[in-house]
């Protein structure tokens, strides 16, 4: 794999691109944030188990149908990808209510959402992430109304599959966060990545708030053993993989 | 007009109770408070002057149909009202970018917005008021979805009486808060005030963009005379008040 240049520089990846111009690949870093980067950290082989998770996921929602921006995985860390135009919002599924949901409306942690709640967030750290109305979209302009409603639909169908998937890992898919580009040819895919760093995942084997948490939350809200709840995330999901 | 005890003291208002259980008494303060009462402060004759717009306002938009919670106004500074169950929502419209919509999205100040734009705030000082979406809405279970139709169908009605009248005051309607609330018979009306206070206003007759301010913002933003602005705002209304 040729590495030409480096194109991007993110809190948990590094674009480069290659010698073709439909195609960068994209390193897992092993560097944590939180709060728009106001916590920063390090988890140990978080570069690895997030590309390899987020490999698994993505070949899976591919061949069920669903675009990703997924190429391959020629290294362990490092994942070739389409270069897409990344809509610059943060698509978050909420199955059950927790983080920002419940400290600004209240709603108690751990309440039930049925059906599951779709919200937008404007990607941009210097605003924090806003949430956003569906009029603002529209005024913002950062995607069409075709468009908004294709995200939803996308954003629902992942929802469909990964909570599937996890639930056949003894893993409650809680929340998590997605990202979408457009390719050269204006279809919209599924983006950057899918992982313990962009969902709440609970394990279903223990009953303890805290002990549950197999995701960033550890690290957000230091429960310790982060390290650990990655590694046994990505064990979980690999003893579900069908062979390929 | 027999008041009986105070059922409750806000940041602007103190509301009595009446011999009449489905009449209450508004009493207007002279007390100031922005950002979620971080800063205090006092606007002399702000209370008789708030009260005499919200009269003026509130007797127009009953005679135009859009019921009201207002019934007659004894006292300068106070208002009989009719006893309403207040909807803990915030209702803006909006017409021009200002305020928390340019923080939070990055719109330019003064950004025409057409249609206008209503956005709802969940009434709740402890989470700080926070912006709501629809979804949001339908899960804090505030209001039905049919009473945020007719929520947000006043608002705009509200919006076209308010603007034509303020225009022929040479003032820009910005933006405003509106609070509703329920009757014992289940009618929705507006309730709460209509003033500096609630209203971004601009003078047409100034083109400075911190001279033409008119309302809470000179008190937001340390931009003085804020008094006389108040004052000027009740000139330009009573002024344009038909004789009844």
């Amino acid at each position: 794999m040729s590495v030409d240049r480096k194109l991007y520089e993110g809190k948990a990846k590094i674009l480069y691109a290659t010698d073709d111009p439909e195609v960068l690949v994209a390193h897992f870093k092993d560097d944590a944030t939180a709060f728009n980067a106001a916590k920063r950290g390090r988890i140990v082989r978080k570069g690895e188990i997030n590309c390899t998770i987020s490999t698994h996921l993505f070949a899976q929602l591919e061949s069920s149908g669903i675009p990703t921006h997924w190429i391959d995985t020629p290294k362990v860390d490092r994942m070739r990808v389409k270069a897409v135009k990344i809509i610059p919002l943060e698509v978050v599924v909420r199955n059950i209510a927790a983080g920002s949901l419940c400290r600004q409306t209240g709603i108690s942690l751990g309440t039930p959402i049925e059906p599951p709640l779709v919200e937008f967030f404007y990607k941009n750290d210097e605003l924090g992430d806003p949430l956003l109305t569906v009029d603002r979209l529209r005024l913002l302009n950062v995607a069409t109304p075709e468009q908004i409603d294709r995200l939803r639909e996308l954003a629902l169908q992942v929802n469909r599959y990964l909570s599937t998937f996890f639930a056949s890992c003894q893993i409650t898919l809680v929340d998590f966060k997605l990202e979408f580009g457009t390719t050269s040819d204006a279809q919209i895919v599924l983006a950057d990545e899918i992982s313990p760093d962009t969902c709440r995942l609970w394990d279903r084997l223990e009953t303890d708030p805290e002990r549950r948490v197999m995701d960033k939350d550890r690290f957000r809200q230091d429960l310790g053993e982060v390290e650990a709840a990655y590694e046994r995330v990505l064990e979980r999901v690999l003893t579900r993989v069908e062979p390929r």
